[in-house]
């Protein structure tokens, strides 16, 4: 059983892998990610994978055979076990618990080559929805205080596998930026009695400056901080603190942003690697008036270093206006995609 | 000028390099580090850097001239500026200040082809040194709050030089983790009354398993929740807040102990690339007694994605136990390097 550890200063919460533990040779390189079609998560090849959990496929299909549009499997190699009780217990001064939780993988399309920027609307959308159910479906066992919805696109922003998908971690305990976004969105509140994130949405879409992308629901800027060059963050104009209840007519709107926005960065960059996490509320807690729901796209265009992971301090050198403005002239500039409105900005 | 700009959710404190930002198509490809010598930083080749600002060198030789054994120049491209007020003002609800700072590059050794693990432990203690000097030259100006010293080793750990070198940044603010692990220690001090390091310190030595290297004055050891394969913190027996502030006897000591512990690595993973990072309290502040400062080291073997950097959540697929161990027996099986004592463990 993998075990949760905490630092005992700072409060970080660790997943120690000792069942698959690697040997010090195994590091000697590291490998690059498999290529080439058809690969275990291609259309024909479902019997490669765990069962799935869930998919959206034809009515004509059946459970793992083609016919899937959105399909989750377990993950093969979870970090994480799904049986067995959370298990707290100390260990001197330290805190450590059972590795309990799971760990999916949302293969997004039956189509290896695609980007999401190239999907369509409705497919994204799907996607969007895939991970709406499974997060509902995970957050019924009690056990679990928090689900980690990401993505990494590229090798260089950690895919292991071509083939685009997300995951979804569910967690007995929650990660340590959530606690903080918490803390801090709560002293906010206190000071306040108004919503940072509100806050923000509303200063971002009146100075106009990093906005990249305005629709009737969501707005997607560069932050004022931004740790990376072209860091977006997609953010719903109206206030929820959890993505799993948000409305059907902001996921189709959701889709739509998430399409521009990466279009756009995608033209930009020449198809960069990025990584993108849902950030919300822990699962289960009351609606909070305090903690806003948003999705943080973090194109890796820069090496993440030691010296950024061990102070928490960045470097950036693209300044988030710059970023923002030059993907308005990327949006601007290409020919309208289907299905995208775009609202004057400032 | 660059900007020092803050997150209004976390605190968290971003240079905002403004004036040498990038253009998108800079990021087409990241540069692979320059290679092959005489260097910029080779005896030899002083007229290619910015006038030295310090230099431990034979009596007999000029400043700016070969015949020096560790050599501290500015950095050449500095991400803050040394001139100017801390001009600290807000823009709506974000707060941001004039990107002040020091940003200085500590060549180690005129030898362009060594690594840290085989210099002469003289030389390491000198480095140490200099390390101590220039944080304490730095901490007259008023200005300056904190001092990161930090060490890349290796192009993936973020090194853009191979010539053997640390950097040092001296902020008007505190870094975020440095907040973090402040506000932690704080919080234990209040509950009991202890230093929590000492209490690791005491644990670690006395349960021995994630034990790598014990000297009189220091315990190398791979932290309980490490958050990376072969992480391994070095702390000092005796309580201390601010590593500028230690003694002789321990900076000799602990050039041992790098020196162990950076060659037990080196062997044992075939010269990894790393990160260290001095943890110590913020400049001029008074000796604390909850705060205890250390090494952490970080070996770079496993890609940092955007998963791990936007959760604050690690997978550590090596336990520390596992890892200490195996550098352990690097230590005691290597023939014994000139200078070193390990004590008993356990």
């Amino acid at each position: 059983m993998p075990e949760l550890r905490k630092d005992p200063v700072v409060g970080r919460w660790v997943i120690m892998a000792t069942e698959r533990s690697k040997r010090p040779s195994d590091f000697a390189k590291e490998r690059e990610p498999r290529k080439g079609t058809p690969c275990v998560f291609c259309a024909g090849m479902e019997h490669l994978t765990p069962p799935e959990v869930r998919s959206y496929r034809d009515d004509t299909s059946a459970a793992n055979q083609p016919g899937w549009r959105v399909r989750t499997v377990p993950n093969k190699f979870p970090a994480l076990r799904i049986e067995g009780p959370p298990g707290r217990r100390g260990e001197g001064l330290y805190d450590l618990m059972n590795g309990i939780g799971a760990h999916e993988v949302i293969i997004e399309t039956p189509d290896h080559d695609l980007g999401m920027a190239d999907y369509e609307p409705r497919q994204i959308e799907e996607v969007l929805w895939m991970y709406r159910e499974r997060v509902l479906d995970l957050s019924k066992d009690e056990r679990f205080r928090y689900a980690i919805v990401f993505k990494n696109h590229g090798a260089e922003a950690g895919a292991s596998l071509e083939h685009p998908h997300s995951q979804l971690i569910a967690l007995p305990i929650v990660p340590l930026n959530v606690q903080q976004e918490l803390r801090g969105a709560n002293g906010y509140y206190g000071l306040k009695e108004r919503c940072i994130f509100c806050d923000v949405v509303s200063q971002e879409s009146r100075d106009g400056r990093r906005v990249v992308f305005e629709s009737e629901r969501f707005i997607a800027a560069s932050p004022f901080a931004a740790r990376f060059p072209f860091e977006i963050w997609i953010l719903p104009r109206e206030h929820g603190s959890h993505f799993e209840r948000a409305s059907a007519p902001e996921y189709r709107d959701l889709a739509m942003v998430l399409k521009a926005t990466l279009g756009a960065l995608k033209t930009a960059l020449d198809d960069p690697p990025f990584n993108y996490i849902i950030h919300s509320a822990p699962l289960r807690e009351e609606g909070s008036n305090h903690y806003h729901w948003h999705v943080e796209i973090t194109p890796a265009l820069t090496k993440v270093a030691g010296f950024e992971v061990g102070t928490g301090f960045y470097i950036n050198p693209v300044p988030p206006e710059t970023a923002a403005a030059h993907l308005r002239a990327v949006l601007n500039g290409a020919a309208e995609p289907a299905g995208l409105t775009q609202a004057p900005t400032g």
